[in-house]
């Protein structure tokens, strides 16, 4: 399984984002999907943690998940090698960012029946797919540590819109000047309420508690 | 020196960003300042390589810098308490990239007298800074090792608009899977004239051969 689709994204023609973005959530709601959106800077390793993730997760949930990427179809091809489960690539056409229309046109590309986890893998960019809500029931970002832990002051709207964040390569802590504590402060400093999970994707640390944590929400929001 | 002057950047109005840019390039060019753009993904380590690369260099050009930045002014305070040349805090205000208007309101925050090097330290992200021209004498990008060696195949014109691409943090490649003659291999697809210098902004390795480098575009642009 080496060949995944490719669907091209189209620019959006709706003008009111939070309001498609509502629908859309809502509608996925009523279907039992959970549609996670992973956000993180270029290289912080979101393919990587979900490959670990999803192996992790498989035997519990139906998951298929879309990999947005301005051009290459690398990630999707990787998930699906690694993982077995359906994938899509979206080519965002130079677009920074994906909104809930986009995310519709990468949704529709998918056999949702006996889906319960929908994840989609954001464009890697810390700054503008934070101002546009996909539609996702909720999201979450990575961080990895040789990125630095000021990174919460310097991409506020990142850390507040999110409901988790991933403090990743924790392997490599000793080569890198990150302060856990301080950046746990900092993440706190825009979002309160939002929950901080230490992992190593490539060791797998602290990925059965990522794992857990979908595993509450999706139960949470079948249950509601 | 710990206190810098923060401009807080307005939405351009210019419709023909790249006829602005190229306004600007003349004028600095009349001016004999060399603008050099520098653009990198989030925790990259730009700032880190200014300061060492301003303090080889400030002994023989006059140096300014502007530090763009969404919010927070940690970059600019950092340069300047580190290598005391010149420096401003561009605010964003939350927008992803700058163009050449944005960039002009930077320069005329900066006193260009005896300036022969000013540095635009862009918004990290590697998708929308690449797409607008900020009348820069040349653009220079930086990757870091642990991003990962494919990212020229998902950020593919950041890669062919720099002139040079600095491959940061090689310090730290024996604890990543980082190969760089497929990196280098990868950028030339993209760009075959792009020249690619590795660094490590941390012991100062490499740092050497990118103030020759920017001391050998400085002069050329002077001399023409």
């Amino acid at each position: 399984m080496d060949k995944v689709r490719v669907i091209e994204i189209k620019k959006s023609v709706f003008e009111d984002n939070d309001r498609d973005a509502d629908r859309l959530r809502a509608e996925l709601k009523s279907k039992g999907v959970f549609l996670l959106n992973v956000m993180s800077a270029p290289g912080s390793g979101k393919t990587t943690t979900l490959i670990r993730t999803i192996n992790a997760l498989k035997s519990k949930l139906g998951i298929a998940v879309m990999e947005a990427d301005i051009d290459s179809d690398v990630d999707a091809v990787k998930i699906a090698q690694a993982t077995g489960v359906k994938s899509v690539q979206l080519h965002t056409g130079g677009m920074c960012h994906l909104d809930a229309e986009m995310t519709r046109q990468g949704l529709d590309g998918l056999d949702l029946r006996e889906v319960d986890l929908a994840i989609l893998e954001n464009v890697g960019n810390l700054v503008c797919p934070a101002e546009f809500d996909t539609g996702a029931s909720a999201n979450c970002m990575i961080l990895s540590v040789p990125e630095g832990h000021d990174k919460p002051l310097k991409y506020p709207l990142m850390f507040t819109v999110c409901d988790l964040v991933l403090i990743n390569k924790t392997d490599v802590m000793p080569y890198f000047d990150f302060d856990l504590e301080k950046c746990k402060e900092y993440i706190a400093m825009r979002n309160k309420n939002a929950e901080v999970i230490p992992v190593c994707a490539k060791t797998g640390e602290g990925i059965d508690k990522f794992a857990d944590w979908i595993v509450r929400k999706v139960s949470a929001q079948k249950a509601l």
